[in-house]
C-alpha cells in the first residue's frame, strides 16, 4: 500500500518569499513547482529545481494563470490556444531548470482556479491534457478523481494520479465542500489524520451528509506555511507508517 | 561557400501585431523566436513553432529582459543568478513549443539590450553561455564575431555563428557604430548589398574611418517590417545565387 | 438634438501600435483613453492625454482588466475590493496625465471584458460606480442604458451618458447581439448610418426579431482601425449635419 | 527643532506579505507609500492610504521603477519621456487612492534603484523633478542632501527635505559607503542612535574617514521589518525625547 505525498513549492517572487520550502521538502514525496505564472521567477525557478534534485523527491509541474496579482486564483476565461500555450509555455520553462540539474520531470498539477475550473469544465480538462501529452506522453496528471480533469488525462492516453485532501470536507459526489461553506474544513487534526488513512486504506471518506462515499488515494496533498501544518505533515507521515503505508513518489506506483 | 539568413520572428503579444512573419519566413534560413519576456506571448510562440515547422528553416531562441514595455530595448542590471535564470527559463519556454512540433533548437541570439549588454560585457556573456551550455551543449551561439559573447560561446565549449548587418556601418574594431552617430546606416542598397557580398567571400568590410577590416560572415541579420526591407532580403538572396553563394541555416555548416 | 462621438485611443503599448488616433481624433467629441492595464504603457498615457488636450476633445478614463495579454478582454472574477481598487488605481494614473496637461477627466468607460461583465452584474456596476463616485462625483459614465452598469451610476448619483453602436445589431431587451451569432453586425453602411440617425432622432432601433424597441442614444461608439473605419465616422458626422444633430462632448448636454 | 521619521509603506503583493506595515505606522510621522510598480498593487494601495488616514501621518508616493521581479532595485536605463511617465502614472495612482480617503499628498521619494541613480544623474534627477512639479508644485522631494535629486527639487522649485540613515556608514561627501564595502552598516544600536541625534542637533556625522563632514537632517529613514527594527525606531522616539526635539511630518516644518 503505497502513498504520495505532494505539495505546492517554488511560490516565492523576487523579494517576496513565500511557504517553508527548506523545511517542508524533507516531509514529502512529489513537489509541484510553481513555473512563473501565477507564482515563481526564474530565480526561484532555479533554487527549486537545486531543491528537488538534492530532496530526490517527485517533480512536478505546477502551471497558473498569468496573473500574478491574483496568485492564479481568480477565475480567467481562456481561448483553448491561449489555455493550452499556457500550459505548455510553463511545462517547458519549468522542466529546462530540472533538465539542467539532471531531473526528470514526473507529473503536472494546475494551480488555483486552472485547477478548480479544469474539474468542471471538460473543455478546460481536455485541452490542459493536450498540452501536457504533447510535451510529453509519460506525465503524470494529478487531479481529483472525482473531477473532469482525471478523466481527460485517461481519456487522453496519460496516466493519472488521484489526489485528496485530509483537511477538507467531501459532498456526496467526491468535490470538496466549498471553502466559504460552514464545515468545509476538518479542523480537528485527529479526525483528518483518521478520514486521510481511511481514504488511503478503505478508499472511503464520510461525506458531510454524513453518508461514506468511495475516493480514490494516490497523493495526498499538504502544505507548509506554518509550523501547525508542518507538525500536521509529520502526523500523517507517522500515521502511515504505523499503518504500514508506504510514502512514494508518484513515479514508483503510478500506471 | 555557405551563408545563413536570420531574422527576429514571432515578437508579437495579444492583440498587438509586429512584423511580417508570413512573408519573411519563405526568404530566410534561421528564426530567432521572441520568448515571452521581451515580447511574444505563449500563443504566439506556438504559432511562431508551427511557422518554423512548416518552412523547414533553423529555429533559434531569441530570450530578452523581463520588460514588455520596453520591448527589451532598455539596459537592465541583473545579477548572474538572475541572468541565467532568465536565459534558462526562456529557452525551455521556447523549446516546448518547438519539440511539440518536433522540431529540434539550433541556435540562440539574445535580444536588444541583452545582446548589446553582452558583447561588452564578459560576465553577462558567460552567464548567457553559461544558461545556454546547461540547456544544451549542442546549441549554437549566434552573435557578432567582435563581442564577448561569441568569445565567450567558443570558451564555454559551445559553437558559435558569426552575424554581420548589411545595413550597418562597422568601427574598426568590428563593433558597429552606434545608431546615434552620423553615418551609422547604410542606406544605400546597392553599396549595402556589395558590402554584404564581400563580408561573405572576401571576409573584409571597410569601417567607417575607411580602413578594411576582417570579419567573420556565417549569418547575415535581416528584417522583414515593411515591403523595403523585404526586397532587401529578396536582393540579398538574389546577389548571393549570382555569386554562387548558398543559403543555408546554421545547422548545415557550423562546426 | 445633440450627439457625441466617443472611441477608445491610447491603446498601444511600447513598440506596439494600435489604433489610428492622430486621424481618429479629429473626427470625435470624446476619447475613452487606455490607463495602462488592459493596454497604454505611461509614455502612451503622456502623449495620448496631450492629443486630447490639442484636439479640445471631451476627456474620458478607459480602465481595464490587469490583462496586457488578453487585452482585456478576458471574463476575470475579482473581489469587490480588487475591482474598487483596479478601477480607482487607473483613473488616477490618467488623470495625472490630464491634469499635467490642464484637461479635466470628464467621463469613464470601463473595457472589454470589464465593460460587458458590468452590464449583467450589478454588483460588478456597483463596485466600479463607488470607484468612479470616490475619485469625483462629477465624472459621467458611458453605458448602453440597457445594462447595470448605467443604472448602478444613476442610483449612486452619478451622471450617466447612453452609448449606442451603428454597426451592431441589437436584442429586444437592448442588448446586443453577440458576436457570436448570425447577424450580429451591420454590415452595410447605409443601414448603419439610417440606424444610427434613427436611434438619435426617435430613439428607436430594430431589434434584430423586427421589433421596434426604444433606445436612449447620448454618445455613438466609433472605431478608428482601418480607412473604412475612419470613412464610416465621417459618414456618420455628414449624415447628424444634415439631419441638424449637433455633435458635442458629453460634458455640454449631460445632465 | 523638528525631525521627521520616514519608512516605506505598502510594500506588498496580492498575496505576497512585506513589511509590518501595523506596527510600523504609529512610530512613523511619514509614509512613502510603494504605487505599484515595484511593489503594491491597488487594493494594497487601497489598504495603506487607509491606514495613513487613520494614523494621521504624512502621506508621501514611493514610486519605483516597472520591475516587480527585481522589487526596483535593479538599475534600469529609461529615456527621459519614459521615465517623467513613468514617475507620473505612480503620483496619480496613488494619490486616486489618497483622495478617496480625503488625505493630501505631501512628498515624493523615489525607491531603490530609481533613487539611487538619481542621486548621481542630474538629468534623471530634473526629470524626476518635472513630473513632480508638473503632477503639483507644492510637494516636497525626499532626498540626502548631498545628491543630485536635492538640488534638482530645489533648482525646479519644489520644496527638499534632506534625508538621513541612522544605521549606515558616509563617505566625505555626503554620500553612503556601498553596501557591499566594509563598515557600511553601523551595527551598534548605541552608535547609532548617537549618530542620529548629533546628525538632528549639530548637522554632523562622523564619516567613515574619521572627518566630521556637515549633514543635513530633517527626516530618518527607518526600517520596520522585524522586532529588532521596530525596537530601534521606538530607541530613536525615545532618545528624540529625550533631547527636546519634537517629531513632526514634513508638512509642519519644511518650507
Amino acid at each position: 500500500m503505497m502513498i504520495d505525498l505532494n505539495s505546492d513549492l517554488g511560490e516565492s517572487y523576487g523579494r517576496y518569499i513565500l511557504g517553508n520550502d527548506e523545511k517542508l521538502i524533507p516531509l514529502i514525496t512529489s513537489a509541484n513547482a510553481a513555473c512563473g505564472f501565477h507564482a515563481g521567477d526564474p530565480a526561484i525557478l532555479r533554487r527549486t529545481a537545486r531543491m528537488i534534485k538534492e530532496a530526490g523527491i517527485g517533480a512536478g509541474a505546477h502551471p497558473g494563470f498569468h496573473d500574478l496579482q491574483g496568485f492564479g486564483r481568480r477565475n480567467m476565461v481562456l481561448s483553448r490556444d491561449e489555455l493550452y500555450s499556457c500550459v505548455l509555455y510553463q511545462l517547458g520553462a519549468l522542466d529546462a531548470f530540472l533538465r539542467a540539474e539532471g531531473v526528470r520531470m514526473v507529473h503536472v498539477k494546475p494551480h488555483g482556479a486552472m485547477y478548480n475550473m479544469a474539474a468542471k469544465d471538460r473543455t478546460m480538462a481536455d485541452t490542459i491534457c493536450e498540452a501536457v501529452y504533447d510535451y510529453c506522453p509519460d506525465l503524470i496528471v494529478l487531479a481529483q478523481e472525482s473531477g473532469e480533469l482525471y478523466r481527460a488525462a485517461k481519456t487522453r492516453g496519460l496516466r493519472a494520479a488521484a489526489e485528496v485532501y485530509a483537511d477538507r470536507a467531501y459532498q456526496e459526489d467526491g468535490t470538496l465542500v466549498p471553502r466559504s461553506l460552514p464545515g468545509s474544513m476538518i479542523d480537528d487534526p485527529q479526525e483528518a489524520l483518521h478520514r486521510v488513512i481511511r481514504m488511503i486504506k478503505e478508499g472511503k471518506v464520510t461525506a458531510i451528509t454524513g453518508k461514506d462515499i468511495p475516493v480514490k488515494a494516490d497523493s495526498v496533498c499538504v502544505h507548509g506555511d506554518g509550523e501547525h501544518a508542518l507538525a500536521f505533515v509529520r502526523a500523517i507521515r507517522q500515521a502511515c507508517a504505523q499503518e504500514g503505508i508506504t510514502l512514494a513518489p508518484l513515479a514508483e506506483f503510478i500506471q
